[in-house]
């Protein structure tokens, strides 16, 4: 997945390194940071939302809410779809 | 967690059995069923929301996800937070 303004990709990390990343983007001035996850790592996308929101920056609001599901190719060929989810944190100004 | 009217709670089954729930409420005359899940059952919840549109009722859509916390106590008796996704689908009448 592409470097994208203001996105957060979740994967396997520790979610405090995802929970940093979107201090650090509202902190240098972004009014919204889009949470991003696919499969597994959806559950942690979530917590990093509550987090950020429930430890760290209180103002800031769930604005929306979207699933999806994209069709990803394994090795051999075939296509699996994988569920995603994309939160957007928004910091009221 | 206790039984509630148009509520399927997403655990560590396969996810068929909660699509399949998912069907049978719409079926029995439900215009929205709430798919609720915490922790790693989060994704798949999202995964039972996206099967049930995308392959066996294509009208049904997503008319509201809301995420939060819950405090859950140990055996211990600390306290951890879990992350809560609820996913509200509905069938237009």
């Amino acid at each position: 997945m592409a470097e994208e303004e203001n996105v957060v990709y979740v994967g396997s990390k520790p979610v405090m390194n995802y929970v940093l990343a979107c201090i650090t983007q509202f902190n240098e001035g972004a009014n919204e940071v889009r949470i991003k996850a696919r499969g597994r790592a959806i559950s942690r996308a979530v917590d990093v939302a509550e987090i950020v929101r429930n430890r760290f920056m209180p103002e800031v609001e769930v604005k929306d809410i979207k699933i999806g599901t994209e069709e990803l190719e394994t090795e051999e060929g075939d296509t699996v779809n994988v569920s995603t989810i994309e939160i957007v944190l928004e910091k009221p100004v």
